[in-house]
């Protein structure tokens, strides 16, 4: 081989590995982003929030900043009914207050703001939100049944709060007791906190799937979001991710009664695979895909416009360039992929497992890309 | 349940869910950090490197320099013997120079210059580094396999150059040709580069494990590796991380012939099973291990000490409170995990098959932490 | 002159040149830092802050957690006396509330919270806050007069809120109407805001210094102080550095009422001369002093340890090599600043008119630094 | 004044106080950035460089692709004539060579590149590099004045390097010998660097001055522009800007012979008054000018375009509502400025003093702004 040749097929060489650097998008802002999947909006919401008016730390006016900030689409305070601990201060005894502060303040802004209460009985059943009241003081009554019952005539989305909660399950396991069946049976509640705040749990996504309840994922935030889930320094606060026609109240509700739902926690979505799959295909764009000069290493770029790191596990029969099994399509940049097909093709089918997804307990999505080659 | 005691167990709850927040240690340099395994120093090396004594761009001190920044332990300046685009400025024949520049520069510092030199031949066989020479001169000769015979007459460790170059394999596919089967029974070359510049090759840590060859990886760096490798953005140089009894170029060679590596390449460790495993558990410190309040959920606080961050997958038989089965444990950071042991006990089991690494194509090695209660 | 000498000089010039780049220490966090001064402890105070139980929108100890944050050693809950937004509310009459939470929060931390209220009236008087008042409540009462002559037989030290604020002087000019005046004869108020918020204003600083009143600087939060001063990007609430004997109530007090402050506000110091021209010199160490080679240019290292940018301009003899007569020394860094003394001296004279810091309108003050060479 | 009122005027003044926060801009790449002034073009240039052909440490296509990460227009190799240390690696007597080299690789790209030459001599007259040649190899004579005679006929544009240098001039100060006379009296050199590398030097810019030489400044880099800059960290290489004609060699000759530059250095702008004006002027965009509500304060937004933080001192009779008379206008980024003017104008003047620029030593241009307000 002459020397002249080896110099340009190393250059070339340099060139083409040099160009494989992903390129990175613009830098993000905290407004959490992910796409529309087909037939659905998809709407960011966090349906578990408190305010002075129970023993959370800020007023209503403030929980609507935050998601604001946060880019969310729908909130619902939900305070306590029966638990005020600064009720010596605060006595007012209208339990929708937090929302009607909450309510106005946002009418300036496109967000929505759902009349929610947090029923607070000690375990069984613990705790429970009830969201699109009509009037959250009507379920202040003793009988916990006839409360659930009142959310139930008010046309209300039940879902159960924290099932792990340490403080009412000491070994953090969700299970159902007696009243929690009786309660099912009788429809009185529709879903369930898979995710709360800093927790996640297994027997609670298992509890969701055999129980075809909807998949919830909520801040409970009391103090602040930055601080409690270290927005500056990258974090997000856990919320719901709600598949619906529209943004509106109704069709919100259709949404979550229908469990077309994904909890979105620290990287990690959880959902039903009919939507999680979705949701991940939505995010990724091939940007181009080339077989570069006579080799048959195609090279696909794919931009991942979503806010979630996908973490993919190769199950293609094929081996890749520049990684082993498992790879990181990082948030809002483009990755370039190459991929040894061996010989040249129209067309490959790339399936993956989605490592940071999960539908049910260690169980994760597979999804599969179509790749055309220009 | 008294409102008084409710209060108390939520304040419990936010103060220990609060608690579980990452702790961030301080922030690290870009000098790469991976601890000692039993038995072994880790040394961070690099057998792959040119300068505009052949194809490469900078004067060999610059790439001390870079070395140095980047921390590492022992360098190879590796220039063509067969390759010299810039002969026309750079006619001097002597291809021991570029060693030899480096090496009195990097005399003021705690780094080791192994003289080296890269035999360049279209393929078969391609590409090899020969390492620990007496006289790189003595390499150049018409005759492959001379080339090679005076590599091992002087003593040098020999691995094969990007077995998966698309220049040389349009495939971009590892594979033996007669030639090498040759070269191998003549015990001329002794490793095998998995990952070169920005690629990483499967099939090449397959015929690493099927030929018993040292598993190398390299940066191969022509331009600046600050650019290359995107450093300023988080990136790493590739690295071999080499397992000696000490610091010295008797040490590291012996380790080489003895195929004690890990390649260190875009938060992937590749290695045979018997180092890899040990440097993972070296990284990681329980840094304390408890049952809050009266809970069974163990919580346990790990520091990764290691540059990389270590994707894991649980293999025990518990769940996590803040996880599903897939996590990371970020790099220089402690992390908390919450694990649900059903019973209090005094020491906990903890597999994790580890993501992020690879013993053979597609096979991530398996860790166990043994957690002693306090 | 021979090639070889040449060498060495090249050499000499670049490693000397090399070395001049600043050090950069460790990163730092929220947490404002300021130099004791001699005789004083420089304490960080916010004396005007407000919650719910006013205009605000947090609770008290959201308050306490931000100053903790932000390192400070003293604050005040400072609500409004007369007028309070969220009375349908929170309709507890004891204006004494924010300080009682705030103050039984804080009892678990290093933090001094002072019992304060803002006497809320139209201009004129305005706002003005009374701080180590015995009972807040007691200040409720129709005449203006009264309600400061209350806070003077508590024994409170009064200041006049952000007197340039538009809403009240659209012109935004601090002047004194006869009211202030006659308040003023009679001793019922002792400082004033030079800084309100986000605004400074030199017409309240000339009031300062005219009428002896003490130099005040405050948040006056309503919000939440990590967004209104963008603390994520790198902002800072404003303060009021106080000089005290001690962290103790009578210490601030004693120093309140002796005008020993200094406000700090957007990286400018605002103060008397006798305690800026201390607090300056306190913040700046000298690590080294050299005479490198033969060179009669002065190498001297100095370290800022406070949170200013300190911006300097040089009113020496002597020019400096690598900065014209305006300079910057970083916070927290330590720069190297090279001073052409034309001889070697012992010891050099360097005064600075200090930019980023005011004694009164458009008057910077001075320092001098006093460097022995090594 | 009744409480609803009051509570609007709070709401109002919190919201057109919030409102007054610097927007920040996308954030900006290592690409150096100034706009044009009226009637020239603004360019980025670099006239010394080294390579490994003399002492620098990189092969000149490294220099083109620094020079293109940094957004310049124009660079020149000057290596030294008489200084070779890698000579007996580079023996190649032709002093072209790096421009050759550099040339070529450019030809790619938008970027000049200008044929140029170190003159390196003891002192007096110590190095001088000449650009514009058209054979660096004929001013290799012995005799000092026959090189520069020989630049001459070349038509070189010629500049006195460094003539603070310590290794040269021990007490750092600039100054002209005899012999320096002699060349400028016969027209031998044209300019004068009052920035090399990481030095500036006053008594530099005094003699450009008093001699009509052009004022320059210069990488002189030797090592990688990143690493002695600081670039990741946010410096940034000193560079000549030059306002031409057009961006041709030819218009920049012109350009410099006509003394139409400006040093840029550590954000420190250093030219002639008649050019320094127009920059910071063109640099500067009023974005908006307003008065709020019913105030008299000015409500002015300011884009700064360029690369430089300018620290203005005010020159008005006016005060700020938010400044001292000492303030920032961060680069690329809007800062609104208020400014109470004491009664509603249709217009508003603001001289400004600009701190980090000098157009002669101790000695800040003045610029003024002139608003129309809406």
């Amino acid at each position: 081989m002459k020397k002249q040749t080896l110099f340009f097929l190393l250059l070339a060489a340099c060139i083409s590995l040099n160009a494989q650097t992903p390129e990175h998008s613009h830098s993000h802002g905290r407004k959490i982003e992910f796409p529309d999947i087909p037939g659905y909006r998809t709407l960011k919401c966090d349906f578990h929030i408190h305010t002075v008016f129970s023993d959370g730390n800020v007023w209503p006016t403030i929980r609507v900043e935050e998601a604001l900030k946060d880019g969310l689409d729908a909130i619902s305070m939900t305070d306590h009914i029966e638990y005020q601990p600064h009720k010596d201060d605060i006595p007012h005894p209208d339990r929708n207050r937090s929302f009607e502060i909450a309510k106005r303040f946002a009418e300036a802004y496109d967000i929505l703001v759902i009349r929610g209460s947090e029923i607070t009985r000690s375990m069984p059943p613990g705790h429970f939100n009830a969201i699109f009241l009509e009037d959250a003081n009507k379920l202040k009554v003793e009988d916990v049944f006839e409360s659930f019952r009142e959310a139930k005539r008010q046309g209300a989305y039940v879902f159960w709060n924290h099932p792990n909660w340490t403080a009412q399950r000491p070994d953090g396991i969700t299970r159902f007791d007696d009243l929690h069946l009786q309660l099912l049976k009788e429809g009185l509640f529709q879903g369930i906190e898979v995710v709360n705040d800093i927790t996640y749990s297994d027997e609670s996504l298992q509890m969701a799937l055999e129980n075809n309840l909807t998949i919830m994922g909520t801040s409970d935030i009391h103090g602040l979001v930055d601080w409690q889930f270290e927005v500056p320094e990258g974090g997000h606060r856990p919320i719901t991710l709600v598949m619906a026609t529209g943004k509106t109240p109704e069709s919100i509700k259709e949404a979550l009664l229908a469990g077309r739902t994904i909890a979105w926690f620290n990287n990690l979505l959880i959902g039903k695979e009919e939507y999680v799959k979705p949701l991940v295909m939505a995010s990724l764009k091939i940007k181009s895909a080339t077989y570069p000069g006579k080799t048959s290493v195609a090279r696909i770029e794919i931009e991942n416009t979503s806010d979630a790191d996908l973490q993919l596990r190769n199950q293609s029969p094929y081996t890749f360039h520049a990684n082993s099994d498992v790879l990181t399509l990082k948030s809002h940049e483009v990755t370039t992929l190459e991929v040894k097909t061996l010989e040249r093709k129209d067309s490959i089918e790339l399936p993956f497992e989605v490592l940071n997804a999960v539908v049910a307990p260690n169980l994760h999505p597979s999804i599969q890309l179509t790749v055309k080659m220009e």
